[in-house]
């Protein structure tokens, strides 16, 4: 079982209760509080092992990365992070100064994107650290959705794909400003964080939105990371770009004549393609159209 | 260090932001949207091998209790509680089976107290299981705290203490309900759920309202698993009682007027002794006054 297999066994017990007004399966929870008020909810947990090594990155790195996820997630529904609180699964050894470095490194983003941390909950046990982040945030207009692209609509990514182990995915800026910036200026028809790799993630929004995609592969922006790593490895840059995790750039699609003016005014987005009909999910490489894969990362447990 | 200290050493690097109605240090945080709505929130992370044991109580009431304790939270505040998120650290064996068994003990749970579950993060590792769970509810009135204890005030609990470990800590039943009805009936002063022991968890309430407590030792309802305990390890029902986490009952305080009523009408609450001024905090054992030792748990790292 996948972890998005999970998701769909959980989206069949659960329909979503009357207070919800966004569901499982989408970068936030929305949820309607009493008195009208809207909140974006948004929750990450990262391991170690797995989402970092906590030897060589050190606790500072590791919670800020905690929190940045978040804020990815957030930016993804172009939504205004708030609060946040914070549960650690400390080891008993060497918790103190752990602990101590996670905060500082949560502090620090946490005050340049102006969220407050309001509570968490913190343990310790004989396993490795494991930190969960829940966020809060609230939206200007309604928060953009995965399910909103339509057939014709053009691609759009905010910066260089690929390579993100490297180390960007330690120190990247969430794009909280940018997609900000994006829906005050723009209508943005569908959009998504790139977490889980850019064949991944994109496909989340065809599947939500029931369409396809089509990518250009030359136009594919390719990070410094992705050449590096490409070099080393000897895979191509261009499935560093598109199958590698961890980029927390956005990814989001608008209605062709948007797309004009954003590729003319707005230069960190950078145009990869077009929404087609469903059933087609594909690359135009070298003049003819592939089958584009769906690599990127998904957790797997049996 | 412990969790206490740690959370300390937190209060003085993060003073409450503006929009933080209740900060850390309480049962929940209180957090202000933009459109005045209040929020409660909470959130815990439960361990296997420290919380629970997985091998022995089963994924379904692993996943129960880790919604459970969340509820405790919202019920010491005297919240109603509304939705949750809920993140997964599984073992990559068996992790299919413990993610599904997780999530119908939270489901049951969740549906008798009407709590939406609206989303949530899915990891795999080679650790043991931990389970996150961030709750999020709404109060009638003004929140209860932890801070409005007065001297003079009588301290009630709502059910027999101790013994937890027994069976109850996995089984017990939030105090959700009961909290409603206390507040909507009476002026509470302070109130705290026991998760970890009355001695520390009602010197919260003491340390927050700077004042002391004076416990009757008589008059601590015992429960049966505290007996059967005792018997075992030759431990006092009344040590049990004391220093036993994972009750999760309430203790609150209220002016001695209120309390005569609580103590005449309210059948489930039982009086247990006074507040003092600060600097006494005692047992009242055979007619002499004895320091009560802050027992209980917390979690230790170096």
């Amino acid at each position: 079982m996948s972890e998005f297999e999970y998701i769909d066994w959980l989206k069949k017990r659960t329909p979503p209760g009357s207070r919800t007004t966004i569901g499982l399966g989408d970068d936030c929870a929305g949820f309607r509080f009493r008195d009208g008020c809207e909140a974006l909810i948004t929750t990450d947990m990262l391991l170690d092992g797995s989402c970092f090594i906590l030897e060589e990155a050190g606790p500072i790195a590791v919670g800020r990365k905690a929190l940045a996820v978040n804020l990815s997630d957030i930016a993804a529904m172009a939504g205004i992070p708030r609060a946040a609180v914070v549960s650690l699964a400390l080891p008993r050894k060497g918790g103190a100064e752990i602990a101590q470095g996670l905060f500082i490194g949560i502090e620090k983003l946490a005050k340049e994107f102006d969220v407050e941390i309001i509570g968490g909950d913190t343990n310790t046990w004989n396993g490795p650290l494991a930190i969960s982040i829940t966020l809060f945030g609230e939206s200007e207009g309604p928060p953009i959705r995965r399910n909103g692209a339509k057939v014709g609509d053009w691609i759009f990514v905010t910066g260089p794909l690929g390579g993100s182990i490297l180390g960007k995915h330690l120190t990247f800026t969430p794009r909280v400003k940018e997609a900000l910036y994006l829906a005050r200026n723009y209508p943005i028809h569908a959009m998504i964080d790139l977490s889980d790799g850019l064949s991944r993630d994109l496909h989340h929004i065809c599947e939500e939105s029931r369409c396809g995609a089509c990518i250009h592969a030359d136009w594919l922006p390719i990070s410094e990371a992705a050449i590096t790593q490409s070099q080393s490895d000897g895979s191509s840059t261009r499935n560093h770009a598109l199958h590698d995790g961890e980029d927390f750039e956005l990814c989001f699609t608008v209605d062709p004549e948007v797309g004009k003016a954003i590729a003319q005014h707005t230069e960190f987005c950078v145009l990869i393609g077009f929404i087609v009909p469903a059933g087609r999910y594909e690359l135009l490489l070298s003049g003819a159209y592939v089958p584009l894969p769906i690599g990127g990362y998904q957790h797997e447990f049996k």
